[in-house]
Parts: structure tokens; sequence; C-alpha cells
């Protein structure tokens, strides 16, 4: 693979918002050329060989975790894994110095997911090294918006001009607004649409179509992002109940045929089937719900070679 | 180490059950071969360089977890360990789901223990991945079977003709099954031995000796396998009680030093010291308990290395 | 880095007592020669490129585990972790069962962390492998004591005739017993501080100075070790209370400005900020609490490196 001289104008990932538009261009470009790393007999690259990566994960998330593990050694970087569900966070100590105790053990880049919207960009402030936000509560979850990019443009040759729906739980997605906001940097259109309950208010703001009717919201979008409701998240009440979402808002065979134009759809996993997507949509041609999975090692690929070269910057 | 250019009759290991004579006689040459390896000071070879494994572990095994990713490290294989107890099994994600998430981030093998018979055989027809049943419930545990016979011939240089009686709690032991299925390919006799309550109806239609009397059995055999008590297991009401059962059918070196003939003691472990076998009997120079640990890393080593040859095939 | 021909007068790493002076000093030069490694871009050296080490630990310790995985990686020994929560423990297996098992598994060496004091001890004694303890219960934690002297070595060039106050929770607290007889063995003069309630009646009889004042005990020392107070431990009532402890034994700035010279902070970790120690002293010149961390890699690879040389000896 051919290094490029480019760099990203951050030092950090904290969240698309400070991505701009070359910068996700370049990790775009540089995950495709790992995608075909990724698809030889070998498919390690030395790249990270000196760099030594801590996934730091304050919630489970086994999927994004494995994503980024995988990552992290098909660059060949050394990686130690903190869970906190076994560590010192019950022991009363601050996030900064758990952080700041794992950085002085010669850590380069903190990968991070934490149930607190903000807790990248605050750690960011106040240690020296680099963060990648894994997902930080329903604020952003940035390597998951560029791998659905990635998906788009994999699809479609761009995603300029597309038009993308986002159904379903927008309120309490993390994987909304990272998509919301890079998708429009890239020039997409994007709708949502859910109930209103499922709906921030503040979702306007961000330019984006909102949409309670799901025959509507498939009528108009080339790409539909199907959200999963979070079943495991007992604190979540879900009104309408999950047999009236179901009914209003999951997406069947019924309803794709009823068009009059091919869809994609995507969702970002785990899947609830029967909920908000039927089996045979969830693995009709349609939908790139594997491929996104698979362009997720490549894209956390991108994100950490392009951040490592910014040590030092 | 020569290769071979042997080759494996199935693609995956489910079950004893799925494996011909020839196969077994292959395995277990290739795992001596690795044994020689593992006696060396550098115990690694560079055979699965190209290789990444998952672990998927729907049930604790810390011993079976640790001799696999052993093997696989001693392999050069590239490992990720994906326990479901963090996983998003609780979110409701089905199995096929949840591997097909794995395999798609370019994963070769699963190595995978679940607490449901057939989980492994099911999962072979619905993925596109060589699977290795790590056991599944109380049905198969192929690879202990192997290593069990390849500890067998070790201390007698062959399988064929021994009388091995596997003594204790047959009916919740996946342990079991696998080795009547595994000796009997091998032209072993096999007796099993415990309590009515412990040993299922179905076992005499496998052609094996069926024996309530502890000290007739071992009169009778050249290896005692005597199962585990799973203690751990709350759900199972142990008929005859833990007393009653050591009494009836607990090993101790009484019984061994009343017999006119020296036998060979197997245990899978863990062991319950006191209840299904004596210290010092466990202790004891019949015992090849630990060799049976040992061998279990470099018959792992021999079934991945020659499932990894089937790729393709 | 020159490899020394010297050699540790002991085959394990069980406590301080059992080093000499002369091992504690071969330790420490030779982590002084791993932190210059641990400072160059490549920080990973070939050493125990043979060596396989299982981290076993009986009880939950992120920041020591890591620490020692970490040096273990820096070393390129092969490394599996064996937590106790998850493992055959719970199954009734007997701890020199479960280490033999593993051991089996054709592993070099033991870094434990245990409940009970002695554990390793035991250990060593029933086990063929090498032993690191990595704390036994409230006994000895001789990595952490070593790292300390590493520290102290670093700031003031020697730790001879350096005047040492460990202040806080002696009685619980495996540090405190370590670093004594580490100090000791280097002519340093120890001195303990604490309520009479947190402060065993035994420690007398080791020849260190016994303080109830925390002021005094500051305008003595050249360093004070503040411990933590272990929040998380409900089995133990804290007299006094700990609005009490921080009132009598909690470090502070206006205390720190108040003495006629500067004194060196250090503190195991993780810290309770507004507990044992104030965030303006934690973060202050005068504190080396990260540097204890970074030096702790280092001082692990010291003693994993010079045990590995011990083998067959």
């Amino acid at each position: 693979m051919s290094t490029t001289t480019e760099q990203l104008s951050t030092k950090h990932l904290l969240g698309i918002k400070d991505l701009n538009e070359n910068d996700i261009q370049l990790i775009l470009d540089t995950a495709a050329n790992f995608k075909e790393v990724l698809n030889r007999p070998i498919k390690k690259v030395p790249s990270l060989r000196d760099i030594t990566i801590a996934n730091v994960f304050f919630e489970n998330s086994t999927r994004t975790r494995l994503s980024f593990e995988l990552a992290e050694k098909r660059l060949s970087a050394d990686i130690i894994n903190f869970a906190a569900s076994s560590s010192s966070v019950s022991k009363g100590e601050t996030l900064i110095d758990t952080v700041n105790n794992i950085l002085a053990m010669k850590v380069d880049m903190i990968v991070m997911r934490h149930p607190y919207a903000g807790a990248g960009v605050f750690l960011s402030r106040h240690v020296n090294a680099q963060i990648v936000n894994a997902g930080d509560g329903a604020h952003e979850h940035p390597t998951q918006a560029l791998l659905d990019s990635f998906s788009i443009r994999e699809r479609f040759g761009d995603v300029a001009g597309r038009k993308v729906a986002i159904i379903g739980d927008i309120l309490h997605s993390r994987v909304a607004l990272s998509n919301i906001l890079c998708l429009q940097k890239q020039g997409a259109e994007v709708m949502v649409c859910g109930p209103t309950t499922l709906i921030p208010k503040y979702i306007k703001s961000l330019g984006v179509r909102v949409e309670h009717d799901l025959l509507a919201a498939l009528q108009w979008c080339d790409v539909a992002n199907m959200l999963r409701i979070q079943l495991e998240r007992q604190e979540i009440a879900y009104f309408p109940s999950l047999r009236e979402y179901t009914m209003l808002y999951g997406l069947n065979k019924q309803l794709l045929d009823s068009l009059d134009k091919e869809i994609t759809i995507m969702h970002p996993g785990p899947i609830n089937r029967g909920v908000e997507i039927t089996s045979d949509v969830a693995d009709s041609k349609h939908a790139i719900i594997l491929d996104q999975v698979e362009n997720g090692v490549a894209v956390r690929m991108a994100v950490l070679y392009l951040l490592a070269g910014q040590r030092g910057a």
C-alpha cells in the first residue's frame, strides 16, 4: 500500500463534528486500501508495530471492541484491553486518573467506549494522548458513521447526492447523530424517520428532514439505515410499545416490494429480527449489513493508521 | 515437522461421530509431531500465521479455552476471544447473526463452546466457516475424546483392544459420548459404570457394556476414566447424594490395591478430590491426568492445523 | 541492553523477605536499563521470546495486571490470562490442581494475585514452576515495593539514608510490609503513621518508627508514601470514619506548605482524591505518582527477565 503524505486536520477522533470533508475522504480512501489488504491471504501489515493501543471500555460492546481489536492486530500494534467492570473504576478512581495511569505505562492511543456523552472530548482536554471515541453515550460513534459512509460509497460510487433515511430510535442512538453529520459533510441528503417520542427536538436544527410515516420515508430514500430498538436498555420506556413499533416502523418484504424502485438497507447491528427488520429483508440482496461489519475493520485500520501519522505533529 | 499430504474427510470438527478411523489416526499422528515441538525450547511454529481464529464461548470453560488459546498461539494464528457473558447475545441477536458478524471481520475458524447440544452442527449448516466444537451441552466434546485417546495410545502403544471403563455421571457428560465413539472407532472395548440414575437409557444402543458395580468395572478394565461430579451445576439433583455417590463410586487407594493388576486412571478435570477420586489416587503413578492436559494442547494444534489444510478444499 | 551475568539468589519472587541486598540492586539496575528501552520508539525486546507466562489472578487488579501484561509483551513473552471469576475455581478445584493444569500446558512462569496471605509461598512448595507474587492478601506485594524503591532512587540518587514515612491504613495494606522490608534492606529509615486502629501490633518488631501525628511524620520524612483507603472493601469498618480520617490523615497543600522543606509524595494508586490526598497535592511537582506507574513496567520486566535467567539453575 502506498503511504499517503496527507494528514488529518485533527489529532483525535472524538466525533464527526471535528472532521472536515477532506478528513473524511482521506479516511475513506485509506480504508479502501486497507480493505484490499484484508482480502489478501496475509492480512497483516507492520504499520503500527511500534505503537501500543489501549482499548478502554467503560461499557460492554463486543462487536465494536472486536472490530477495533482486529484492526489493531492487522496493523501489528501492541494491544491492552481494559474493561471497566473489572477495574479500579469501582475503587473510586477518576476517569482522568485511570487513563493517565494507562498512559504512564507508555501507551500511545486510547480507544474508548464510555456511557456518558462527551467523555472523549473531556478526556482529550486533560490527558496527553490520542483518543478515539468508540461511542460516548447517545452522542457520537464516529467510526460507525465512517463505515456506513464507506459502505454507501462502495455501493453507489459516491455519497454526494444520495438520499439517506435513518429510521427508528433516533433519540437514544449514538449512530444517528454521527451519521447525519458525516453524510451531510459529504453532500448527502438526510431524513430521520420514527415516532415523535423517539425523535429529539433539536434534530431539525441540523437541517435534516423529519418524517413520521415509514412508507413515505422509503419512497423518498436511496438508502434506509434501520436503527435497532435497544431491548436490553430497560431504562428506555418505549412508546409506542414494541408491537406497535414493529407494526408502524418495522421494515418487511411487503413494504419493500410496494416501492417502485430498489433501495439499499443498512443496519448497525445487532439486529432484532422481527422487530425493526424482518429476516427476509435482513437476508435479502438489498441489505449490506455484513458489508458494513467487514468495512468496519478497514475503516478502523484507516483511522488508527492516520492518527498514528499525526503523532508529534 | 514434515507436513503431511493426507487430509481429513471433514471440513469441521463437530463431533467424533463425523470422523472415520483414518481421520482419528491422522489427528493423533499429527498431534504426536506437535508434542515433540512443544518439548523444544522454541515451542512456536509459523503454520497458521495467516489464519485468524475466534474462540466463541457461550459458556465458561477456562481450561478448554486456555488449551485452545495456547494451541493457536503455538501455531502463530491471530486470535480473538468472544465471551457470551459480555456480548450482543444479551441484546437479542441470534447465534447465526453473532457468528456471521465475527466472520465478516475476516475470521477463518470458529472454536465454539455452547450450552446446547447440536449448536455446532446447526451453525455449520448456516455459516460459511470452519467450526470446531469445544463442547456442546451434554452432547459431544470431540477434542477431549481425542486427547484421551492420544493419552491411552501413549501409555499402551495402541488403543485397539484396550478395555476402557467410563465411570460416573454419564448422563450429564459431554465427555462420555465422544469418548465412547472415539474409542470404538479405534477398536477399544468400552464400558460405562455408574448409578442407574446417571446412565442414559440410549447408551446400550451404542454397544457398550453397562455396569453398576465399581469394583466389577475396575476388575474388567485396563483404563478407568473417572468423570467429574458437576458440583457447580445446581440444576442437577444428584441421586444418590454426594456422600452416597462417593461411597459407591468414588475411587480410592484401597480399591485400586485390591485389584490383581495395575490400571490406568484418567480424569477430564477439574477434579473434585475426595468425591469421585481420592487425592492419593489422583497423585499416584497410575494417574495420567496431567498428561491428558499436556496432550490436549498438541491434539488441538493437530486439529486446527489439519482443518486449516482443508480450507477451500 | 548488555546482558548481566549476575543472577538472583532466588528462583521465585514471593516476597521482599526472600531477597538480599544484591538481589534488590540487581533488579533496580536491570529495571533502569529497561526503562531506557521503554523510552525508545521500539519498546520491544526479544528476551523472553521462548517463554510462556500465565497471569493467574484470583482477585481483580486491573492496574497490576496491565502492568505485568505490558512488561511481558515488551519482553516478547507468550501470555495467557486466567481470571478466577470465570474459572474452574468455582467448580471446586484446588489451587495446586488449577496451577498444575496451567503448567501442564507448558507454561514457564506464573504471575499470581491471590486474596490469601502466603498463597504464593504455599504454591511454590507444591508446583514445579517459577512464581511471581503479584500481591497475596494483606501480606506482600514485592513488585510494588521494588517500583517504589526504584522511584525513590530515581528522585534522590540513592535509597540508603532516606527517611520514608508510610502513611495510612497499614493494617490492610500489602504495600506497607513489602515497602518496609525493601527500604530497610537498602538502608533507609522507615516510619509508619496512622490511627492506632490501622497499625498492626507486630509492626514495632520490624524496627520501624510508629507515629500517630501526621504533621510530625511529614516533618520527619523525605518521602511520604500515602496508602489508599480501600473504599471498595466493605468488610473493613474504618475507625475513625472516613471524614475523621481525612481530617486527621489526609494530605493537603496547606500541610505541605507548612513544612520548612520539600518532601516527595508517593501513592500506590488508585487515588481517592479528597480522602487520603487532595487533588492539588496529587497533581503537584512533589508527587511522583505517575512515575511510579511508569517505573512499574520496567521493574516487572526486570523481575521476569532475571527470573527467566534462573531457569534450570
